[in-house]
């Protein structure tokens, strides 16, 4: 059945301006609200809500793998900070720094923490001293701060919430195990939970995090055909280790560095759900990580009979244990169905007088907006499986624009011309050399998204020098 | 049966040196490690793991009153922060203040967030406009800078982890309400998950958060004879409503400032925990609290059949929905006995060759070390029986310490003597003029703890000036 769903004037559509749209969703929906300090923003009681599912889902995940969570100071002394080059190099341009406590100036300066490695590292060096200390599983769910010049909800921020997992192993084998396991935690997060197909893979040695050895990430194609990254895992090796005296005794008797990972995931993860799924009439969300997945709306809730109904009806979903929700204040149920819309509720449940004489329910799924008829007693079973439905048609949907946005390029102008014009992923074989990826960013503005771990080959050369190919590469331009 | 535990030699005893002992657990127990950042501390897996406890009932108490989390900014520009002269005068001696961000000078400094009342109301004025967008019912889980000189692990620190919740009414009736009902919350908290009978009450002038009009509190007195603030809610009228222009239309239609409240405990709960709980062999947990409520530990391991009955005890434990661990490790039983008895796991379970042949467990309560064989058919049963003994067990040599700790105090001298010689709580008559509240805390460095709610009148004048006495007084010397 069709969609009659009332157009929400209010926001800017897709078309028009696709990142006005994004903005809008993001005031409209209530998911967040911005503060008088520049950059950093509220999340509200909507958007919070989302990311507690979120966490839910992964806290759950990082228990089961054996990851304990602490929490480390929200501030690193720089002298601390300075102590690994290269990842001071990284960060030190957008630190915020903090040089006044108590009303004196700080000898040693404070630094917002942007990422929490070095303070891992301080503690990891007065808790490990031999083998049977490891490993170390430690994860901390907190907000980060970045210094960035121009931000967007969610996406780019002068703070941001995230976890990050900081772990530390006896060999080099397992902490690489470590940093592809949490990758795939990540990956089946995407899957599972928000309906979001990932490109997994490698980081190429330009695109790596400061002082990693390895970058491993997963990135999400949002339908204004631009790349987000939306999680990464790294492995460090031992330098970390060394540059911060964490030492073991081995089973060999000898000291060792143990061998580091990190991994992250934050509220981006809300900007990809919005992007990927929203259309004109709002956000969509997928089921299992939206606040209220089921929301009841009497229908003529003036007429005789129609407010208990409802209640009845609500209280009765309630034991399906989804999060269900009765709006029976007194706007009018269109003015409540553009509201619901707007906030991407994933299921509408009607009930109005004629409803209630033909002893149904009338349901209707945002993500498609039609319509159907269900009897009363069928409707529990009947919403639990339209769960699992809605779940699996809008990650088919988003992993059918995945495909259709995944072009191979056999020439630079090839890739120009898909990332320009066509958008998404221009997929390419690659020499390895860092000079060619760098002529591709000149020219295209593409950067290397990741080196995707499924590696069909499909040319010998690389377009760029041509030289022998070495790697299939996703290209794209990026969030 | 009498208590046969292994004295761990290797932390100071109360007697001796209380605050040494309370020092020595926090960092034998695992809870917290210091850092390079002075006054910071790191939460490790076991202390955080208490706190993710103590979040969980008060997530659950706090949604189904409401109440909705949110993340504001972890800074709040100065220009914002000087809004309100009160608040700033109590806060602005002890900010941590950042006047360097992207490596350029602020314009308008940012601090880290003492509190958050200013930015709550700066969003709130956004989002109010009618009588209709009230109540406004928010919470904040996060951790918040406060620049102190001295500082103890869990009771004072420069950083600490706790909830803010700030909410807007209609009308003082309201905001007062809410302001008492999230203290009985608090005070559920205290009876029924750490076992800690909290004196209830409101503050005096003197002793009032800043900017508050009414400052109500739980505190809980510790084995030292000192009293503990464990948590606070504040009825702050509408004088920052006012001062940040929060205002909405009424029923009436005309334009009115809401009326405001904030409520919070922090992680001192932990130091609360410790303390009132703690002996000379560790800590000593509350079940509810406890990360690990049972241990399973095998005795003479190496025999035949231990550990795999060691193993189906712990699994069938599990039935039980209590958080259950299984310690195969290789040391020994009695090093693990010293280690969990530090760590205060609430109920050993020792099972042996001996206790296999007779079909039994040996179960040993944390709290005075008495032992019992149970069935292994009972067991279960048996466990769920004795976490609620245990807990009222702990809460009642609580409460018997604290009414045994609580005196009349008819002249300064007695209160004095009270104060200094046997410890705890010096009821006195009060006048109410604050001119004899702050000749106590000079004469005997006690000051007012609480009015409490709980008012028996027992003299009828002021022992201090000899006027008429108006209000029972909880002065006790504090942390």
């Amino acid at each position: 059945m069709e969609n009659k769903q009332i157009k929400n004037e209010s926001i800017t559509s897709r078309s028009e301006d696709f990142a006005q749209w994004y903005t809008d969703i993001c005031k409209k929906a209530e998911l967040m609200d911005y503060t008088s300090a520049k950059g950093f923003i509220i999340y509200r009681p909507y958007g919070y809500a989302i990311w507690e599912e979120i966490q839910n889902y992964l806290n759950k995940r990082f228990k089961a793998t054996g990851h304990h969570n602490v929490y480390l100071p929200t501030v690193i002394p720089e002298s601390l900070f300075n102590k690994e080059k290269e990842h001071v190099a990284g960060f030190a341009p957008e630190t915020l720094i903090c040089t006044i406590g108590g009303q004196s100036e700080l000898e040693d300066r404070l630094i917002v923490r942007p990422t929490s490695e070095v303070l891992f590292c301080e503690h990891y060096a007065k808790v490990i001293s031999s083998y049977r200390d490891l490993p170390k599983l430690y994860n901390q769910w907190c907000s980060v701060v970045r210094w960035e010049k121009t931000t967007r909800p969610f996406l780019r921020g002068a703070e941001f919430l995230w976890q990050e997992g900081h772990t530390m192993h006896e060999t080099e084998e397992e902490a690489r195990t470590e940093a592809l396991q949490m990758l795939e935690i990540y990956d089946d997060l995407g899957r599972d939970v928000l309906a979001i197909p990932f490109s997994k893979g490698r980081k190429t040695e330009k695109e790596k995090f400061a002082g990693a050895l390895e970058t491993y990430s997963i990135e999400a194609l949002m339908p204004d055909g631009k790349a987000l990254q939306s999680g990464t895992t790294h492995y460090f090796g031992n330098g970390f280790a060394k540059a911060f005296g964490v030492q073991f005794q081995g089973r060999d008797g000898k000291l060792a560095n143990p061998h580091q990972t990190s991994w992250g995931v934050s509220t981006r993860l809300i900007g990809a759900i919005i992007m990927v799924h929203g259309d004109d009439n709002g956000l969509v969300l997928p089921p299992y990580v939206a606040p209220t997945q089921v929301v009841v709306i009497p229908v003529a809730a003036n007429k005789p009979g129609v407010i208990p109904a409802a209640r009845e009806l609500a209280k009765n979903l309630e034991k399906t244990g989804l999060r269900i929700s009765l709006d029976e204040s007194d706007k009018s149920a269109g003015w409540k169905f553009s509201e619901y819309e707007m906030k991407g509720v994933p299921i509408r449940v009607e009930i109005g007088p004629r409803d209630i004489e033909n002893g149904v329910a009338t349901v209707v799924k945002r993500n498609d907006g039609t319509k159907a008829s269900v009897k009363l007693e069928e409707l529990n079973d009947y919403i639990l499986n339209l769960v699992k439905v809605i779940h699996k048609e809008m990650y088919d949907k988003a992993l059918k624009y995945l495909l259709e946005h995944t072009t191979e390029a056999h020439s630079i102008e090839e890739l120009k011309d898909i990332v320009d014009n066509k958008g998404g992923y221009a997929k390419m074989m690659w020499c390895e050399d860092q000079a060619c990826e760098n002529k591709i960013k000149e020219l295209t503005n593409a950067t290397a998204r990741c080196i995707p771990f499924n590696q069909i080959p499909f040319d010998d050369v690389c377009p760029c020098c041509g030289k022998k190919a070495k790697k299939v590469v996703l290209f794209a331009k990026a969030y």
